[in-house]
């Protein structure tokens, strides 16, 4: 070994020491959460947007009916979704699928149940215009906030020299939604290295959680979540047929397949599944443990997974564990 | 004058110093705002009490479709009240009269646009279990929340050894309510010698308002009410016919007549009238000054009051300086 290599190593090695403390705290960096979510090149994340987005995203004047808003099915109180099977919309319809969380939705590279939207922006247009959702249209919305002077300077604030309008709208939405990230919970404090943070039988069911083949397949990194689409054997209880991800790309395996759900704050989101068929998160990893239902364009990654009552019960409590939701305070609406 | 009288008036005197600066302060305490609202003897208000009733307030599952709770129509985004003309219920159908805010609810004697109940405890019952509002049941929410483990513990907490059953709900609700109180307006801080705290105009309108015969004869004291029933002498535009406090109390001046709304926090709260028929205060003021509109069981204090178009800038320039709205955070609801 010549005297530069072992320079080399010696460097390597210093440095190692100099890290160890990082990596002695965080063993599994795997895990840790973000305090940030990205945003788009054109949508930095401002002060102004997130006051205008959060705003917005409690105002029921931008749907048809002046009554609903954003946090009316995304609501803070039950976990930034419903507590519902399936969404509630106007007139008081129910809807195809369940209310998703918009906690950690920031992070999501494709939006909605079926992924038809890239970026929050997109998405954020889609329930306030639906006629069976918000109702609302961009023109109508553009004419109610052009008539509040508290909006127009809070748009001219958050966006300086653009107008009111769909695109302004959504990205200030957005802005919001990238603020609405899952907070410190018993998990993260434990990964932290804090041994009391999470009970034995969560200590458990984590590493059930990550048995081969097991829940970490899908649900995987901070946000334990693959980012991907899923047949997971689900009946509908209503006998209703739902393609899911197969509507918008033609593969026969993503028929009745649906994105990876985040389980940050997956006790605080029950009903479960894309149409809320399970109410507890027994029920949910009863499902997993027989390996579904329906044996037709199941996901190659659903297997029945052998589970002891012990085991099953761990694991609802590792779930619980991971419960860090963020609090909002009503913003004020401007008149 | 005796040695006696002397020392009386001397001592009445040293008082009098003594007190002065109190008096300078406060030169109006009529209009003084009680940072506590009373309650009755079997309900003091307690924190455990107001956490209850703030998590059932936001809770929807008490209602009979689990999607509209009490903030759906008393939304603390819009002044604790809803923004519409009149409210929404289940169903979405629009309902006969507009949405009173809740805050100050507490200093109302009586409950209601017709007074119908006197207490909180016991308006809070009626939207919830009405089939046409909230569409609940006492046996429904009863069953939900005492399924539920956080809600037990925050019962028993809140009301030790009494079940969960109407009574508890209504009182709970009632003491979150209790809390839900207007805070400090720019009239307040003027009210206490800050010169600076309101503009010209609207001292000018504050002038206006206590003129002989005008506002302040019905929206007297901190709460701007005299908590009575008149008739105003309003349209309805739908021409529906609505009895008011004369459903209550047989009395032929009652017919037609509503409760005197506070007018603390009045710029968030439009549409105006039980019957929303007003967008604008402008509106409301040029309604009274006009004298109303229907002339049959007027109250006798209602006859046309002659204002400049700068006297009703002014007025409405007043109104506005009453704006101090309480906030609040969002609780997370037990699962």
């Amino acid at each position: 070994m010549n005297r530069r290599r072992i320079v080399q190593r010696v460097a390597i090695a210093i440095a190692g020491l100099a890290l160890a403390p990082v990596f002695a705290a965080h063993p599994n960096s795997w895990y840790l959460r973000p305090q940030t979510a990205p945003a788009p090149a054109d949508n930095a994340v401002t002060p102004a947007r997130v006051t205008l987005g959060k705003a917005l995203f409690f105002d029921p004047r931008l749907s048809g009916s002046d009554w609903i808003s954003c946090a009316s099915c995304h609501n803070p109180a039950l976990g930034w979704s419903d507590g519902l099977a399936k969404a509630t919309g106007d007139g008081m319809k129910t809807l195809g699928r369940a209310t998703p969380t918009i906690v950690n939705a920031a992070f999501n590279p494709v939006q909605f149940w079926d992924g038809r939207k890239p970026t929050l922006e997109e998405q954020a247009l889609g329930p306030l215009t639906a006629a069976a959702e918000m109702h609302g249209s961009i023109a109508d919305m553009k004419r109610k906030l052009e008539a509040i002077a508290g909006y127009r300077q809070m748009f001219e604030a958050a966006y300086p020299g653009e107008p009111i309008d769909g695109k302004t709208i959504a990205k200030a939405i957005a802005s919001f939604e990238r603020t609405v990230l899952s907070t410190d919970s018993p998990f993260d404090r434990w990964m932290r290295g804090d041994q009391h943070a999470m009970s034995e039988a969560a200590k458990r069911g984590f590493e059930v959680f990550r048995g081969p083949g097991n829940c970490e397949t899908c649900h995987s990194g901070f946000n334990f979540t693959d980012n991907g689409f899923h047949n997971i054997g689900l009946k509908d209880p209503d006998g209703h047929e739902d393609l899911g991800r197969y509507a918008q790309v033609k593969l026969a395996v993503l028929k009745g397949a649906f994105k990876t759900p985040t389980l940050r704050n997956v006790a605080l989101t029950g009903p479960y599944m894309h149409n809320g068929c399970y109410k507890t998160l027994e029920e949910v990893v009863d499902h997993y443990a027989r390996g579904g239902d329906v044996k037709d364009n199941l996901s190659p990654d659903m297997k029945p997974i052998h589970l002891s009552e012990r085991q099953k019960a761990d694991l609802v409590a590792f779930l619980e564990s991971l419960t860090g939701s963020p609090t909002v305070t009503v913003p004020q609406l401007p008149q």
